[in-house]
């Protein structure tokens, strides 16, 4: 069993997800027998991840050590954040913690996946304080684009560690939703904080990121100009957003209309709450828009990252149930698109602008503010805390070191600063701060589908990424081992090799490489072996092809071998093709499976 | 004895200065027997107060009252705070606190005015409290364009009433100047603060003020590029910025000489606090500057406001003692000019330039901050407080009243916000907030000259401008009263009134009116008084003059009388002249003088 490499004396903090990254943020703090994890998200992959939904944590060490597990605590309830707990929960059964508006996300998530009945939900606010026996929790309540986000505070023996979660300093947010509750994170301060890990998201941006009262004003000011139907695209989980787009239109004597699930579920959950005030009668059904005037309708619906599944697209297709785009429409994307997503955004923006929409988007028309706090917010936060050690955590390698460069500006010297990578333990007394360890098996999972069971492995991604840029290149012959005859073949088969297709040349050239591998396999080794010949057969063909072309194509040799001693006749499939690999258990098993063929 | 009329178990806030103004702050908090005064500043005033050198508040009501006076808290060493204590220590005795910055600039100034020795000052620091029977006070760090800023908090039987002082949050202070403490803030608004008294003087800018760091950082990327002379023109009390530009000097190798006695003051003060480090050697004399070469030359002057008699108007107009512009010069003004001041900044960077200086300033190239927060801070400042109630201080009647609606988005509800006028009375329990009262007696008291006893009235100041404006008309007459003769005149003289010089046939029509008017008294009263022939002149001839020039002179009637029963028999000087008048002892003795001739 994995132990960490500290002292008995010592607290360590690790991330398991959340270093050198955006996405699938989860961390740790352990003191001898008791682990407290906080969020549990995943990383939703950019387009150069083919076929693959999710970016998960490596649990293996947590699995190894769920007995330490006391509980894990939920800063909001955003996607990096908690949309791993379906896949986590299958392995480890731990009691969750968490604000109200993430709860009701977490059940929707969990109730989705049958997981519901068997969880051990705490909805918890700001005040609360969760004990343990050696280590105890409290939280303090931040801003961020989601209501009820959280901080969280582990008090340890030797001190206090705290995560910020995500944030910003909103002093003013709209409607009835709370500030930032100064005083707890001050008093934190002055209490003594041991270590700091401080969002780093935005560390990149002198600024002080903007109030959402900034965009409720500017959202007012363009919804008094628009005469048609307005047709408000936004995260479904910003509620701040959405109560500002229904308190505008409302204004205008407009009713609302509900496209995408995940919106639906956001108002139904923002409505219950508080946060969110539309009078019923306010609530139209989309069925109902068109006996509406265009003037007195206001549709709020998903899909402002150009998702082609969600509401807005399939408007913008024209494959919507219920309506299409009209000339007067007005379409306003209230959000910045994530730099992965800009290409489908700004197809979108086409599809609708030539179905006779206007569009209004983003930070030009100030509709849209960060979540996450810039530099300043992130100084004030460094302020507030005042911590003896420091370790940026979510964000990229760049934002992580910045991010220490504001530490060091308002008093954490730079040796007290600790730019830690997924799996560096640090290890803390009172007095000090460590690197102690690095947990090895801390990596990505790559989910291919819906299922923690749908696990895929790191190299078959990077042969995914080669298969769509330099395309495949399968060599198939049949080999008799009891006269070292080549039965079949070989034959050469490519996909999305261009240069094969054009030339018969090299084609003859490739056979001839293939012929010539088995039969100095046959010449070389006392006892062939399928390995030998594929290595060989690769080797050949990969020097052949990038001498005549420059390019790297995957290659797949696909040799079947027939009377074969103490040998399999019949070769693994490849893991390799155009078609997504079989599902296999997790990372962990992979170890344990055949080569594959291409090895 | 001018008493309150609010109810004895009430507290009470009132501004002697400071409100509907930029200036003269003195801020009091009165609970039955005992006052605390936070600050006594003077007023600089703009170009319209001709001849008046300071503005000081009103001191009568403190003076009726100064038996309760407990002590005098000083937030910061800034004229404005602190320039009024020369002319009210010589009214009331009380003791002084002040942080350890502005005691050193307390000090001088009294030693300066021989009141240092009678005076009792206290040094404090933001951690100490003070006791008195009912009430104790404590403090806050916070940051401003000055060092050792403090707030201030009066601990009342009924709650705590904060006076935030000049501030802004500044979370990355150049060198070693602290930060604000934001632990210390949180901490009072987690206790209860019952009213919040805050600094307005930036509530029009939406915006995070910028720190002294990035001053820092475009000063340090100035003088890079700069290879002749450098002269570094600031305020004398920023600190800040005169570390910023030596610590940039002393990078490049440059010698550090020192013009103006304020700034040689601040340099001590800043040295002996710890403040600045200027390396011994780093400083020369004046006088040795010629012997070294212009790019190992940084001169610190004063004069970045235009001020004539300050170092850098002298080196500009070629009168200064030791250096004078020579071409391969870089004038740096680390400052913006104060909108009054803007004229006489611009005719120096013209001389300076004509002079074949180069000049860089304000805050386009990125060399000046405000030391005062934007909404951003404000807001902040309001978050950190929660108050129950709200006073926007220490601005104009529009920056209060944006004020407000900050504290309104920051969950104060309007009706707790009180936008004051100096003497208006703030009435506080535990739970109410109320206008009880106003002190008539605190307005405006200018002195003209550096004592308090230069001291000049309001209608004086008004005559001044009209003065300046439209110029003036004398009335020379010598009327015997013994058989009711002109013996002399009348004779018409004007200055800065353009119509008479141009037109002999008004002198002409002037001169009828004031015969007339002189002949019409002797027929009209039976008893004729020197005032009836001086109305009657100044209402003839500004009709006169009105109706044929569309202006409004002052108008001074000289007339002497001749054997008058029981009348003086020359006449008073006139208070309206282009010589400032006589001081007076102090504004409330005004009552008692003879009318002036003009009335």
């Amino acid at each position: 069993m994995t132990k960490l490499n500290i002292k008995n004396n010592e607290v360590a903090f690790y991330a398991v997800g959340g270093l050198g990254e955006i996405g699938k943020n989860m961390y740790c703090v352990q003191f001898q027998d008791e682990i407290i994890i906080i969020d549990c998200g995943v990383l939703f992959p950019e387009d150069d991840l083919l076929g693959v939904d999710y970016v998960i944590q490596n649990y293996d060490y947590l699995i190894e050590n769920k007995d330490k597990i006391k509980g894990l605590f939920i800063t909001h309830g955003h996607e990096d954040h908690i949309g791993g707990l379906p896949f986590f929960l299958q392995k480890v059964k731990v009691p969750i913690y968490a604000g109200p508006f993430a709860m009701s996300l977490i059940k929707g998530k969990l109730d989705e996946k049958h997981l519901l009945r068997d969880a051990e939900l705490h909805e918890i606010n700001e005040f609360d304080t969760v004990h343990f026996k050696k280590l105890w929790v409290s939280f303090f309540r931040t801003t961020h684009s989601i209501p009820d986000t959280l901080g969280v505070a582990v008090h340890t023996p030797q001190g206090t560690i705290v995560q910020t979660g995500d944030f910003k300093f909103d002093l003013t947010p709209v409607g009835n939703l709370p500030a930032p509750n100064f005083q707890q994170m001050a008093k934190l301060g002055e209490e003594g904080v041991l270590l700091l890990t401080s969002d780093s998201t935005n560390a990149e941006r002198p600024e002080f990121t903007k109030s959402e009262r900034w965009v409720d004003i500017h959202i007012r000011r363009i919804f008094e100009r628009i005469k048609g139907r307005i047709i408000f695209a936004s995260f479904a989980s910003n509620v701040y957003r959405l109560r500002e787009a229904s308190d505008a239109a409302i204004k205008q004597g407009r009713k609302i209309a509900v496209f995408g699930r995940s919106m639906e579920n956001a108002i139904t959950a923002g409505q219950a709450l508080g946060y969110l005030k539309i009078p019923e009668d306010s609530l139209i059904d989309p069925n109902e828009i068109n006996s509406y005037p265009p003037e007195q309708v206001m549709i709020m619906c998903t899909g402002s990252q150009g998702e082609p599944m969600a509401a807005l697209s399939r408007i913008a297709n024209g494959t919507h149930r219920q309506i299409s785009i009209q000339p007067g429409d007005t379409v306003v994307f209230s959000s910045n698109p994530i730099p992965g997503n800009t290409t489908s955004v700004n197809a979108l923006i086409n599809k609708l602008e030539e179905g006779g929409a206007e569009v209004i988007h983003g930070y030009v028309n100030n509709i849209h503010t960060s979540g996450h706090g810039g530099q300043i917010d992130e100084e004030l936060m460094l302020r507030l805390m005042k911590p003896k050690f420091f370790a940026p955590v979510h964000g990229e390698y760049r934002m992580q070191k910045i991010h220490t460069k504001l530490a060091e500006l308002t008093g954490v010297p730079r040796e007290n600063s600790f730019i830690l990578a997924n799996g560096d333990v640090l290890a803390l007394t009172k007095d000090t701060c460590r690197l102690a360890d690095h947990i090895d098996s801390m990596g990505d999972v790559y989910i291919d589908g819906r299922d923690v069971d749908d696990a895929v492995g790191s190299p078959e991604i990077r042969e995914r990424r080669l298969l769509s840029e330099e395309g495949v290149v399968t060599a198939i012959a049949v080999v008799d081992l009891k006269d070292f005859q080549i039965v079949a073949g070989p034959d050469i088969v490519s996909r999305g090799f261009v240069y094969m297709h054009e030339s018969q040349e090299l084609i003859k050239a490739a056979n001839h490489e293939v012929f010539w591998a088995i039969l100095n396999t046959f010449k070389n080794h006392k006892k062939v072996d399928r390995r030998a010949i594929n290595r060989t057969i690769v080797s050949r063909l990969q020097r052949l092809l990038y001498e005549r072309t420059g390019r790297r194509p995957v290659i797949i040799p696909m040799v079947t071998i027939l009377n074969a001693d103490a040998q399999s006749t019949t070769e693994d499939k490849p893991a390799a093709s155009t078609k997504p690999a079989r599902p296999r258990r997790n990372r962990n098993n992979r170890a344990k499976r055949q080569p594959a063929a291409a090895e």
